[in-house]
């Protein structure tokens, strides 16, 4: 994998984590955890629990894939990028000196709430 | 249970199966379908699908349970009530006619495009 791939597919996984992280298993977050968001090597973690390389390897493809297949089912990251782009729209218009002090108030309340849910 | 704890039930569960309907078994889906969203009574269901009473019963906690498990641990309907305030309040504005009639446009499909992502 390039450089570029392989960042990409970090950022999704640490997206889709953040998603979904409370359904996988006590194990499944953790290797994720260390592989994805700490950078550690597979070698790394594999020493740190004293299980193979292999074996480490093998629990974070499964996980990478439940994340994914949860993904494919509900959507959450697909929706959130999509409200998101609402929302800073909402955030522009809130500094738009064209309008009403008061509205721009409420317009930066809403987005604010909004982002705050996501 | 009375009728009105009954009735708030079932659109809990409806709204819980609107979520998470994909996150449950065929079966699981079949059974909460018939029974909360058709209002069959367990006889009719258990009648349907030959099999007894109290098994239909069983299933029909158990997919209840897991519904309320999804969302103990991922909240969407709760934040989805949440957005959904936040997005009437922004529709009500863009019926606002001390706005500007472009910043009404704006807002009106802004709030559509949220609203359509619930």
């Amino acid at each position: 994998m390039s450089q570029d791939n392989r960042l990409e597919k970090t950022n999704r996984i640490n997206l889709l984590f953040a998603f979904y992280e409370r359904l996988l298993t006590e194990k499944q977050q953790t290797f994720l955890k260390y592989y994805f968001h700490d950078d550690f090597s597979l070698g790394e973690i594999a020493a740190e629990f004293e299980i193979s390389r292999q074996a480490v390897y093998e629990h974070i493809k499964r996980a990478e894939q439940t994340l994914e297949n949860y993904e494919a089912k509900l959507e959450l990251l697909q929706r959130h990028e999509s409200r998101m782009q609402s929302i800073r729209e909402l955030e522009a218009l809130s500094f738009d000196d064209k309008l009403p002090e008061e509205t721009r108030r409420t317009l930066g309340v809403l987005s604010e709430k909004l982002q705050a849910l996501e």
